[in-house]
């Protein structure tokens, strides 16, 4: 990346709202989109779609165009088994770490598909691209992580409109994936993410259809011009 | 939070792919989605309009179903005015921190339209919300993080939709927006944006447009069942 004087023709274009029927196409994918560990059907996730859903991620928005990411797609059978029992590992730990009453609950949710979704991707940040000096992670030195996030969620949000689930398994001892799957040191996986087609989706995020948690009232979580200016 | 009976009603219903026309929609604020810093137009966005946005982001994934954010909207001039000379102090050890051929270019970027912009907007993230023990974050405690950049990106690709853009302004020495908005201890803000209606975008990244960096290719970013197996 050397420097380059700025190009003349570099100016915005006309981009107005969207129509309403495009704007409610996007309320869908993000109203509609979850969380999924049980929906996944057999049927193979086709390349295009896949690349499809690559290109949507690569897309985000990134601190000092990093471009932080990488994909690391998973079908082979013998490295998705290596990742189902480091979350099973760990999740024998995690059950123990609820208060007694809540345990039964905790055991009986379904908390991943890695082994039943046709694919699995990790999408992981190399915390060293672009140089050591980032635009905008001058001082913030997350961004890289963030930036990487919102690849995810644009990836989410992208494979709910081709009829796509998505779900994000995070329940792993520190290292395990940096194991298995062999990443540099500065490669730190942020997401690993069980992806298939679905016929259907719960009509509310999964942990609130079965009691575990309840959605928090919006107007509770606004202020204005301060943390100590609550909602109106 | 007490725990509840697995309701015998929690199922998951029918859910396809979207139509031709509404993918078409989503990816279509995918792709169009800037960082915006200069085309902020003087129109003031609309009540409705931003609590559909602050609704499209409170309906990010969230690990546990934690929903760790705060949306701290700013409207109040003599806090935007503190914000911006935060930003400046900062960027003016950012430019010192580049290499000296580059140093003009990004002297003469813009990067934030904090006073321009008729909105900014402070995501934060509460990290003992919901208690000390949540689902998802046992081994992972980066997660509540993560969950609330989701909200930032639902946020954004809405926003597009509705003709209202969004910058993320990420250069402040720590502890600069904890200071100006009074945040608790245990509050992270993780994304200040400003959100202003907009006529008019770059057609690709402005980083991109003003020669500062390039768009990897997609391809070289793929790997197959582990870090060594690269793109196809």
């Amino acid at each position: 990346m050397t420097a380059i004087a700025l190009p003349t023709t570099a100016k915005p274009v006309a981009a107005g709202p969207f129509s309403a029927e495009e704007r409610a196409a996007v309320y869908r994918a993000i109203y509609s989109r979850r969380d999924v560990r049980s929906q996944f059907t057999d049927r193979p996730v086709e390349e295009p779609v896949l690349l499809r859903l690559l290109e949507a991620a690569h897309h985000a928005p990134s601190v000092g165009f990093m471009q932080p990411w990488d994909f690391i797609v998973i079908r082979e059978v013998t490295v998705k088994a290596q990742v189902q029992a480091a979350f099973a590992a760990a999740n024998a730990e995690a059950a123990e770490m609820f208060a007694e009453e809540r345990q039964p609950l905790y055991s009986a949710l379904k908390l991943e598909g890695i082994v039943q979704a046709p694919v699995n991707l990790c999408i992981t940040c190399d915390r060293d691209r672009g140089g050591p000096v980032i635009l905008g992670r001058t001082h913030a030195p997350e961004m890289d992580l963030y930036s990487t996030v919102c690849a995810v969620q644009n990836l989410w949000l992208a494979a709910r409109a081709e009829g796509i689930g998505v779900g994000w398994v995070s329940i792993f001892r520190e290292g395990a994936l940096r194991d298995i799957l062999g990443l540099p040191a500065q490669v730190v996986p942020v997401a690993y993410l069980c992806l298939g087609h679905v016929n259907e989706l719960y009509s509310e995020p999964e942990l609130q259809a079965k009691g575990w948690a309840q959605r928090l009232p919006l107007n509770d979580l606004i202020h204005h011009d301060g943390w100590a200016q609550s909602a109106r």
